[in-house]
């Protein structure tokens, strides 16, 4: 049996009864570390539960699928997400791989930032489409994400923004040199996430452009959601380019049309500046 | 400190690890129990947890909240919701009240359907909003759950429909008499949420309209989502009107535009006169 188990968002503690008890019943288990991280890492929750973990890179997990289901069709093995399993990434292809192989699976959920992100106090089915932002290059600027927020917005929808992770990434010249060099982890934070949408705008602005999202818009940055030092910044745009929410992982929402009960959640979050900001701004866009 | 606890979405052993060790340490545990059911119901829990859980149904929550926070600044109480406490459902108002008197509360995140749902193969970012199906009466039959399918599709996304749950509800003439008695609890299934959605269609077609929805389009209908027993169905809207995948809860997801991926895993879970059906309906579809 393959167990894909979601170890949810905050500390170790955060993995279900089902799934730890799957854990410990596994002959092997792999824990997924690149589109994600936990509290901790990897040592915490080999102390947690008594058991080695075998980190599963982007590498092994697209290329070495076969290893990791080695010998699981006569046991347990355990493959271990941040979030959900089938959350912000599926991991279809493991899964595919499994059942051709005649290897029943078994998904055990847990919370992930597409759900958790409800506690700041935007209501879950206020939501569009979620996008993804990208640690922009020299050569390589994508603002497809911005139109998306932009069109939710006009359908009075939230965004949940989720932002680059580079776990074990390469520069192009050691890439092209073939040496297996890793750049050190990088994670987006909410302020890098809004300078790049501020720079979209300016630069959407200086062709003349009408632009759906300004300084202006109410955000919420949130990091470590679920860990026990979480923060969640209410704040326009513009201030959230200042912001220092500390260690990874960070997510942005771009707010859309506001409940005033959602905008009462909100305020229990907000900073007092933010607040004054929360109160001029979207006063007009309320809807009962 | 107010507690409010995610239950996931299996059976009891679905809490997490730092749930249940919140849930043991509380003088007292309400149990919400009008927006989601679990298998095994309250006993089953009780017998988990080894304590006794309150009952908190809609009278409860919306008028009692005072009895719910009752000594929660000098002792913990726990709010259990199936699914994620944030999720489908936001209990801002217990939130609110426990914060304007001064008690701390902490949420403790597990799955919900709003995550969980990406296991049935199409990925939740290729989700648009979300929309609620509810028992129409003679009198009351909105549709404009229907538009906003419509709208979802348009572009692209798909689209998960929550069904209406009915716990303790009065019929109009016990609640004109003032008397308490209930209805027994009905859930909507999978079959009515799509005879309802075909008779939109078909009202539409009748005033001209073109529609966005049509007997071949492509859905997928889950129950009992986290459970052993669970029930993931892929069929078209015309096939799941005789679905009958059993006990509640049931969800519906309406697809918008496939992707490749998305289509290999719905096959995992798909019937074998659905699967003829996807590969007829959604070639035309695919996007690379």
């Amino acid at each position: 049996m393959l167990y894909l188990i979601g170890l949810g968002l905050g500390d170790a503690a955060d993995i279900t009864v089902k799934g730890l008890q799957a854990v410990k019943s596994c002959s092997r288990v792999y824990l997924e570390a690149y589109t994600s991280v936990l509290t901790g890492g990897k040592e915490a929750l080999e102390q947690y539960y008594g058991k080695q973990l075998i980190l599963a890179d982007r590498d092994l997990v697209e290329q070495g699928a076969d290893e990791i289901l080695k010998e699981a069709d006569v046991s347990d093995v355990a493959f271990l997400v941040v979030g959900d399993p089938f959350g912000a990434t599926t991991h279809s292809d493991l899964v595919l791989r499994a059942v051709n192989a005649g290897i029943p699976y078994k998904v055990i959920h847990n919370a992930s930032i597409m759900n958790a992100v409800g506690c700041c106090g935007l209501q879950l089915y206020n939501f569009g489409e979620t996008v993804s932002f990208v640690f922009w290059t020299e050569t390589w600027r994508p603002e497809s994400f911005y139109d998306k927020i932009c069109k939710n917005r006009t359908a009075g929808l939230h965004t949940l923004c989720l932002l680059d992770i580079k776990v074990k990434e390469q520069s192009v010249e050691n890439m092209m040199r073939g040496k297996k060099i890793f750049e050190p982890p990088r994670f987006m934070t909410v302020s890098q996430a809004a300078d790049q949408l501020i720079q979209i705008i300016e630069r959407r602005r200086s062709h003349g452009e009408e632009v759906g999202v300004t300084e202006d818009t109410l955000c919420v940055g949130v990091a470590r959601l679920g860990a026990d030092d979480q923060v969640i910044r209410v704040a326009t745009l513009g201030q959230l380019v200042t912001c220092d929410l500390g260690a990874p992982l960070h997510s942005l929402v771009v707010t859309g049309r506001l409940h005033p009960l959602e905008v009462d959640l909100l305020r229990l979050n907000a900073e007092p500046n933010a607040l004054q900001n929360l109160t001029m701004i979207d006063s007009s866009t309320y809807t009962s």
